[in-house]
């Protein structure tokens, strides 16, 4: 039995449990825990704000530790190996999706949490725990310094989900890119970009921010409800990646984008944004897409960028029976920018 | 002076008038006009249903006719050649789209009729007249036989407005293509698709264009209102071009989209689509785009490629004196698929 942090219901706040790993198959990796971000998603999770959430429920999808125990036919890792385990444990590895390494496409997709699985209970249970079993194909190597591990895990879903588009639309010298939100995935977002040579414009709607976002690597920090400021940007990005999940006018941006520019949307909102303006993608050729988090093979190229690179997130340490307050601060925007549960805490 | 049909208010109907047209220039090329087709745009225009129509309004912007007269540095044209005028007639000329020859991306393109000139009476007036007075670089050679003229005439809207999508977004053999809507603009796209060797799959609403879709080129039809026929094609386009103006529902569209497909509009509703779903996007890295018309290259292009493959429009050839009852039978859809005036009988 491991001890976990959890809720039992949609209303009631997380809680110790305790839960049961799966016994660890032949291609199988046990982790020791170490520490595990917290995302905006496990607040949606464990209130059940989306559909289907099943009890108890132990959200976590930022893994970072240590390898305690290796399946026989185990190839790619050994016990002591310093690892993290993302959003994604498992897919159906054998759609166009998988064969194309893009497994967090696969319809069939295994979350780290809340997802059908045969193992006990039934669905997947995350990282706000003290260990975890997952199939080696599933799980990253971690090239930092073990120091920084827990800077790290936040990269597994944070990092990974601005990371991707980023790389998908082609970030780099020579190219503007706007990271619109300065968040858990915002500020990882400003410092990928900056780090693959781009030039970074931050948008926020708190000028108290500015100074931040520049020190996080943004060349330009824009006031997004500055009209005037906003113009002078018209028609100039090849990029922007919108972190923002919260329903806003989305024409503010895709105005500021140049012929065949993308503004990528990495997050949903719980009601509709505004309409689009047709026009504003007829007139340059421009789109509106999404992106999800990013395949196993994209995330371990992530990981690696940001050892060569030295990035890590910035975080708050926590213990794990601080995890409510947490939740707390983050739906009132009181955090820089991600917490991380050091989880040798949860048997406190 | 030159007889000309356009409209003196926005609520009249359309009349005779006549108009003058500047004197050739250096690098002009005049143009007889045989045949003019009606594009949905022209009734939007003559009644100022868009911002800023200037009057009288001469519409038109699907011309063909043959050159009677040339500048003395034209290079391009001789006196006689078949030629044709799109929806753009001039440019800035030293922009960044201009000088990567996509002039149909220019801030500053001059559009066909009702865009600033400094030719009488100051704004641009199009092709339900004469003649028309171009510089040659932004008119196009028609290699077509000279009894195919008028149905070659909505080639010059209708046409390229599809064709530059399909190609932009690569169709061709192995992909599977849907072009929504068979009028104008689907007619076409359903054509230009099928040759350029996709799987072509037509969106109607109404099950009596079944027929004449799958008789257009068309691999399949599929009834956009019946759920479960649609269904059968979820996550299975690789682009899907919407020719549809009118304010609907988009998500239909974009969960037919496989993963990175893209669903591009060339229509802009009067009243706003539903906002689409973010999620639809996100889970398959699908995007929403815009394009618009085509560069003159690409419409040289197309009326290279419409030559060699036989492609013209389906059209239904009437007299000047015919427009407004015309105009009436568009808004009604009673039209296979474009009304083309024959300018001969601008003098009747």
């Amino acid at each position: 039995m491991s001890h976990a942090y959890g809720a039992i219901t949609a209303t009631s706040p997380l809680e110790k449990l305790t839960i049961q790993r799966r016994a660890v198959g032949q291609h199988d990796i046990k982790i020791d825990i170490a520490y595990c971000g917290v995302c905006h998603s496990d607040i949606h999770q464990v209130r059940s704000e989306w559909e289907g959430t099943q009890y108890p429920c132990v959200p976590g999808h930022e893994i970072v530790g240590r390898v305690s125990e290796i399946g026989e036919h185990v190839s790619k890792f050994k016990i002591g190996d310093l690892v993290g385990v993302g959003c994604i444990v498992d897919s159906c590895r054998h759609c166009a999706d998988c064969e194309e390494g893009l497994e967090n496409y696969c319809d069939n997709m295994i979350g780290t949490y809340n997802f059908p699985t045969p193992d006990a209970p039934g669905y997947t249970l995350g990282g706000y725990s003290q260990d975890i079993v997952v199939n080696e194909n599933y799980v990253l190597k971690i090239k930092h310094n073990e120091q920084q591990l827990a800077e790290v895990a936040p990269l597994l879903c944070a990092g990974i989900t601005t990371y991707s588009p980023l790389r998908h639309w082609s970030a780099g010298p020579g190219k503007k890119v706007g990271i619109v939100g300065i968040g858990g995935l915002g500020h990882m977002g400003i410092k990928l970009a900056h780090a693959m040579g781009a030039y970074v414009v931050a948008f926020t709607t708190s000028k108290s921010k500015k100074q931040e976002a520049l020190a996080l690597g943004a060349d330009e920090v824009v006031i997004s409800k500055d009209v005037n400021e906003m113009a002078t940007h018209q028609r100039s990005f090849d990029l922007i990646v919108n972190t923002v999940a919260a329903s806003h006018n989305l024409d503010i941006y895709t105005q500021l984008l140049k012929r065949d520019g993308t503004l990528t949307l990495v997050g949903a909102p719980a009601s509709p944004h505004q309409s689009p303006n047709v026009m504003n993608l007829i007139m340059k050729r421009r789109s509106i897409a999404g992106s999800m988090i990013g395949s196993i093979a994209e995330t371990q190229e992530m990981l690696d960028f940001c050892a060569e690179h030295n990035i890590v997130a910035d975080i708050e340490l926590i213990a794990a029976n601080e995890i409510n307050i947490a939740y707390e601060r983050m739906l009132k925007g009181d955090i820089k920018y991600r917490f991380v549960i050091d989880n040798q805490t949860l048997t406190e």
